[in-house]
């Protein structure tokens, strides 16, 4: 039998990793590098030989179109895939959008620090009547209005995701089916805690690399044991 | 309340198109001209105003590829997107990727004539150890073996379009929900017949263009009223 695979990847470098703003739920897209990365990516899983059953990837166009390069590379554009706004990027409440320089004029060098990295630190929260709300963007209609976030710590972040990744994604990989579940630094953050087992600080300060498929093994017996990165 | 809204659309031009053979289940792309064709369709789709809450196209990339470029065009990359080999163009059995003169030069033009276009008559059928026999693409392993065609004519392909078309595709716009619907000519010619009525002659022979969105409006009683190609 197959290897039974669940790949993780970070998105391709997006226009908002050049631009030095507090990008969060901003639906910027890759950058033409980001595109390039993605198409990498997938053409390593395939010299590896990867297969997959299905796909997972976020709302937002970054992880969408990185979604898209690698199946095309993989020979596997058909694939069915799922998207949710529980795989998004941490929301940044008020600073969605706010440019990172401008940002720490205003509030400090130090506030900035903690809610850009404090584990269980919110930034204020965006306004109802803001475009950033999510309950304002038609693609989160069919969402329930109290689930959708106005900020988000990583703690609150990991909170969304997890409920996604145990009746979701850890069902598929448990009957055998290969996934490939592309997202954002915060959210591979927090699943990466969750499946090793990490506190805290050792989940925040977790480096994430842009279009690097991180590959974890499921057993016949359904547990996830961690592979590394490709 | 805005329009409900089905668009029916044929892919963009494939390589398929140019290469003169009965491309059927084979998986060609588009052709440069067909990804151009399908973001003009995205932009004109846009630019009257058009928004969806769902797609679906067949497992082909032909209409994979179209979906996406319209989706990127419309500002809806994020739709739910569905995929279903109901959708597909019709299976040309023993002539799959043959090319279309060599055909012709072995059974005659009427015979070949015949083929393509007669309502019920169906090619020889693919052997079962052909790598044209749908049973041997893992795309298609969840599908009952029994429902796999292995030659279809106009008549079978509408068979096996229409229990799509009624469980699946219908019941959205009758619940107001818009639909972009990315398929193949066959599969056109068999929904336009069953929608509009036509006679087997009338379905055989519609001629259906690449890349040009067919717009039905669906009133609040789920009647679908044909408003025309855009």
């Amino acid at each position: 039998m197959a290897e039974t695979r669940l790949v993780l990847m970070r998105h391709g470098q997006s226009l908002g990793n050049e631009a030095n703003q507090f990008t969060g739920w901003n639906d910027l897209d890759l950058s033409p590098d980001g595109h390039e990365e993605a198409r990498r990516a997938g053409r390593l899983m395939r010299a590896h030989g990867f297969r997959f059953d299905a796909a997972h990837c976020s709302m937002l166009r970054r992880t969408i179109h990185t979604l898209h390069h690698c199946l095309d590379e993989l020979d596997q554009t058909w694939l069915p895939e799922y998207r949710s706004w529980r795989l998004n990027e941490r929301h940044y409440g008020a600073l969605q959008g706010l440019n990172r320089d401008d940002t720490i004029a205003r509030y400090g060098r130090e506030q900035v620090q903690q809610w850009r990295r404090g584990f269980d630190i919110t930034p204020p929260e965006v306004e109802l009547d803001s475009p950033h709300y999510p309950g304002n963007d038609s693609r989160y209609a069919t969402i329930p209005r109290a689930d959708l976030p106005r900020a988000e710590s990583l703690a609150t972040t990991m909170q969304r995701v997890l409920p996604y990744w145990k009746e979701t994604l850890l069902p598929s990989p448990q009957r055998g089916q290969s996934l490939l579940v592309i997202t954002h630094g915060t959210v591979m953050r927090a699943l990466i805690g969750h499946l090793n087992d990490l506190n805290p600080e050792e989940a925040r300060t977790l480096e994430i690399p842009t279009g690097t498929p991180l590959v974890y093994e499921v057993d016949a017996g359904g547990m996830v044991e961690r592979a590394g990165y490709l």
